[in-house]
């Protein structure tokens, strides 16, 4: 991971422009899981080292607009950029690393260059739906499933895919091993926005249903509600929260388990991923990621 | 051009989400200026209509940016998105049309998909400066160029040179060519924000200096003013202007003919443009541009 850090470091300075390099050292960089996968999946060596930095330049580009969308003036635990630059220069500097990707993305040929390209694609359709849905409350899982694919899984399932086009494996196969584990890592990060406190996630809990986004945990709960909590629970939507109020929220999840319902639902998905694949090491990602706690 | 706005629709349509057409449909399409470049060097074919289609994507996506950027509220006369549906919108919009135009890139091969992807760096960094430089009156026309080289020529250079790269014509001699096209135009542009009125620019005249833009004129009257006048211009720097103020400015700026400099500049640049390339079409591009009142 060292040389994929290396890497991302020799593409900034080709870009010959100071305040890059100086805003992306504001970001933190995360669990890089997208690269880690790559160098998983395709070895290590020049090429995977290199499209691993390209897969985490995209992701820092996405998330950098997802907070200037999101108005999120934190992102794991550090201010974020639109928060201390303002949402311009985030807007910018999301531009710029993307458009760094896509230049080194050439030299993939057309197949990977377009597996990636069609991911982001998906990935900011996934972004507007998302805006969208949170306009009002979506009790429909399929919907918001669809929109955790696009938002979410589209990326990671096109970095497996095209890890396993770079070293000559089965693209399908990795395909969806990378789609299920995108599902079941984002079920598991909107459980944990209501299971952990503000302390262990750097920004405050329960912070999705107050953006408006209604994860699934919420979409079980109001579809096993009798019809005058449904209410009391819309009602809710995209509010700030009192004490009572989660403290509500939390003890229906309780008795009508939503919160389990949804780890069930991203432990099927995750096994479906490992189903796809037989490879220890891709089968222990998964498994860690249903026992991570932040 | 009618098969470039259809390739556009085509485009549009394989995104398969409705917001996208619609929110496209509101945008006005201008003049298709580097579509009519690329289709003008590199004539009408379907792998220059769809590299045309594509320039006109990012060229829309970047639009898109800027107008969030520049917190514009209208656009070619008429509301921008982010004035209509959020800047939100407006973000991920453009990053739809970007990373659709760079999945359409890739068919044509490292070269030409690498000299495109290149611009929209330099275009993105551009727009940073641009910014940056915004936050004080910059009186150095040396900076002011190389901003406006990145924000406004390497687009139209890249148009040019893969044009010429497409149809097996000098790249180098192309480019050189869209680039001081590029330059011309956006010197051009400057001008009529000044000379133009709200009407026929569809923005309030004067625009750019309200914005915090010091674009070449303001920039050879400041460095042709006495002392205690340089200092007078400079107070005047991002402010809402008055009546007087709009007239000190252009009384100045006729007794120093910094307007006529700078049309004088964008002369030579023109100039410069036809000595690379002998096409009597491309030379009556540039003529045009120089004529234009709006």
């Amino acid at each position: 991971m060292e040389m994929v850090e290396q890497k991302i470091q020799e593409l900034l300075d080709e870009l010959d422009f100071e305040s890059v390099k100086e805003l992306f050292s504001q970001l933190s960089g995360g669990k890089r899981l997208r690269a880690k996968l790559v160098l998983k999946i395709a070895g290590v060596n020049d090429k995977s080292v290199l499209l691993a930095a390209i897969v985490e330049l995209i992701h820092a580009a996405s998330l950098l607009h997802d907070d200037v969308i999101d108005e999120a003036t934190t992102r794991r635990g550090k201010p974020s950029i639109n928060a201390t630059d303002g949402s311009k220069i985030a807007v910018m500097l999301g531009d710029i690393l993307y458009s760094k990707a896509y230049s080194k993305l050439v030299f993939f040929g057309d197949e990977i260059a377009k597996t990636i390209a069609d991911s982001v694609t998906k990935l900011s359709i996934g972004e507007m739906m998302d805006v969208k849905m949170g306009d009002e409350f979506n009790a429909d899982d399929k919907r918001y499933l669809d929109m955790l694919y696009l938002k979410t899984a589209a990326l990671i399932e096109a970095c497996a895919k095209a890890s396993a086009m770079l070293c000559g494996k089965n693209p399908h196969s990795y395909a969806l091993y990378g789609k299920n584990l995108g599902l079941s890592f984002q079920i598991i990060d909107d459980i944990l926005d209501i299971t952990s406190d503000e302390k262990t996630l750097g920004k405050p809990a329960m912070n999705d249903f107050r953006e408006g986004k209604t994860t699934l945990p919420y979409i079980y709960l109001y579809n096993s509600l009798p019809n005058d909590e449904k209410n009391r629970l819309k009602s809710l939507h995209k509010k700030d929260l009192s004490k009572e109020e989660i403290m509500w929220i939390k003890e229906k999840m309780k008795d009508y388990r939503s919160v389990e319902k949804s780890y069930e639902y991203a432990k099927k998905l995750s096994e479906e991923a490992k189903k796809s694949i037989l490879d220890d090491e891709l089968h222990k990602i998964l498994d860690n990621l249903l026992q991570r706690s932040f």
